[in-house]
């Protein structure tokens, strides 16, 4: 008799976003006339630069050409866009070699996959609150999870505390769902901690782009040590708008060895086996965001959030609210009136200011109290969202 | 300290298709005014249709408009896809709704990956000859296998043995490697084994596209009780030549239950923590490969590489060899003379005819003495091939 993986049971059902979509719904049901501004979701809204539009229009036509057809792929990323990820790291002062690059179809695919590699034996840091995957998919998987608290007194930057015990490491920065960033000297300390431990960091760096204070690093691989220690996770759906196009790559470094194995081979092989490569189109598109004009045009892009995220933060300012995030960041994460939940804040800010939000509680205990703010909106209504942000009463 | 999953030491290193290559580069330095053909390779040749490059095109253009701008998609796959899938089943008489299809990057990686939800206790019942997935992702999730033996007695189409004890069968048919395709009757006994025992059958119909005999079935879900145990991957990769896209699909009945749960729910949280979605442009690509235009087009193709199997079947028949597959499939899988070990023959044949194959061994034990043949290179090289093969001694 067949029979389910164990594990699934333990998964909490995440009705979040569900239950967000149908308060919404419920509210514009008896508001007709309510203009609803929405600034929950994490999902961009600005079309695709016209170099990407332009290079998958080429790609398409090759594909439809006897000499220049491609079939399957290389399962660990065509050259042509390692190479280019490779230069990029550059423009960080990083060295990351081509063939240290490991193109996929997203970042958070590969948060997920990479631990069908890892023991279950293997116990996973996560920080509460968390993006929701790091959790979700080592509950899957069957690893015992130790927590990490994120709060205002460390400002939801959490380091290793002593006796801390993690094999693996999950670190997200700029943060997602608090948009809080670690330093370079904090990051040390988590790199100094793996390598004493034998620990992996799987470093998140899905959002390294809105990142622009200089001593803030972009990659986990500014920090000494760490290519003995860390992955890292990068993608190309907030820099350049492909949440709908899928492309991102996980860095591991040559010398990375887990046990005697080289993590690398080891995850090359796994690919191998659960995925066959990223469509060429979509690795075109890729390579397009990162010629001189694609960095230029999808800049313009991040510049844009960056300006609705300051223009929130500047409201949630003037409102006297605690927050993190708003710069280096698209998210701003902000604390409401003493001993207001979540849900309350949520539906609060509904009712007095027709706007959409993420109760921080949905990604944690310690998010009670928070209120997650995405600047991926248009700036119209980010605009208006501050203004009716600052006319309410709390 | 991190650790490996310790399922992966029990890997075979499968290094069929580089020693392949070696092989073949060998011989070509060494002889290098020889012609080789590659008769080895189970991927596609022809280019894109050009309604479904338009498409992409069109699809393209559509993301570079503020209006049109697609980010995340559903987990499941647009309804536009999952719609014309489930009218794609009414050619075969088969009823399947929208709702019970899973768009995904590939049938590879769903044959894998739905390894994830069920339990490593469970059974797995692979053939002997085997595509290699099959088995490498059980050995990687930890479950124990169980072989059954397709040979030359049971036309590589073997049945359920009494005594059998399986909890998850995997079906390939048309098969790959030996090209062998089960019949409705030879079907329903195993729909009958799986729901005598509740074993789920994962069916891989990703060579659908190559039955033209009406008495073979191009769906596990023309047999009656299939909708209880049964779930069937299906891809576009040969049917529409999309190997370098990645598009393909799940169908997971409604009442489709393993334990208390419902498959495609239990699936659905799966794909929502380790993958994303598939590409809007991929997504319209695989649309327009299903319009009566695109169905015309990608038709074309297989009756083209379909040619290429008849044209190297006859030749096979004639040199009197013993084989499978040809009609109904793109492979030929063929013995060679009495005592002729796969590498032997593949040696031989790289030789005498300069033709690249790929060694049955290979594929599992059962596969010694056999050579699969793929009919996915161009006419000119198979009419070539074929006349070679015919002009040698065995």
């Amino acid at each position: 008799m067949v029979k389910l993986n164990a594990n699934l049971k333990n998964l909490k059902k995440n009705y979040l976003f569900v239950d967000i979509q149908n308060k919404a719904k419920d509210y514009i049901s008896k508001n007709p006339a309510a203009q609803l501004i929405s600034m929950g979701i994490g999902d961009v809204t600005l079309p695709l630069s016209p170099v990407i539009t332009k290079a998958m229009q080429d790609a398409s036509r090759e594909m439809n050409d006897a000499k220049n057809f491609r079939g399957y792929g290389p399962y660990e990323g065509y050259n042509f866009l390692r190479e280019a990820i490779s230069k990029k790291y550059l423009d960080y002062g990083v060295e990351v070699k081509a063939e240290e690059i490991y193109v996929s179809d997203g970042a958070k695919s590969d948060a997920a996959n990479i631990l069908d590699v890892l023991s279950s034996e293997s116990t996973v840091l996560i920080t509460d609150p968390v993006y929701p995957v790091y959790l979700d998919a080592s509950v899957m998987s069957g690893h015992k999870i130790h927590y990490v608290s994120a709060t205002e007194d460390n400002e939801f930057l959490p380091l290793p505390e002593e006796n801390l015990k993690a094999d693996i490491i999950y670190i997200c920065s700029p943060n997602n769902p608090t948009g809080a960033v670690y330093n370079r000297a904090q990051l040390k300390r988590w790199v100094d901690f793996a390598n004493i431990n034998e620990s992996l960091i799987i470093f998140d760096a899905a959002y390294e782009a809105f990142i622009e204070s200089s001593d803030l690093p972009h990659s986990i691989f500014e920090i000494e040590g760490s290519r003995k220690c860390a992955i890292e996770l990068c993608s190309f759906s907030k820099s350049a708008g492909f949440t709908g196009i899928r492309c991102a790559y996980m860095v591991i470094p040559k010398e990375l060895k887990v046990g005697s194995e080289n993590l690398g081979e080891v995850w090359l092989r796994r690919q191998s086996i659960k995925f066959n490569g990223v469509s060429y189109i979509t690795q075109k598109a890729a390579l397009a965001a990162l010629s001189p004009e694609g960095k230029e045009e999808t800049l313009k892009c991040v510049r844009y959030y960056k300006r609705n995220a300051r223009i929130l933060s500047e409201a949630i300012k003037e409102l006297g609210f605690w927050y993190t995030g708003g710069e280096n960041s698209p998210y701003i994460w902000f604390k409401g009136p003493q001993g207001m939940k979540s849900w309350e804040l949520f539906d609060y800010l509904l009712e007095k200011a027709n706007i959409v939000s993420t109760p921080g509680s949905g990604f944690g205990s310690n998010g009670e109290g928070f209120i997650r703010l995405s600047s991926f909106g248009s700036y119209e209504n980010t605009l208006c969202a501050a203004q009716r942000l600052k006319s309410i009463k709390f």
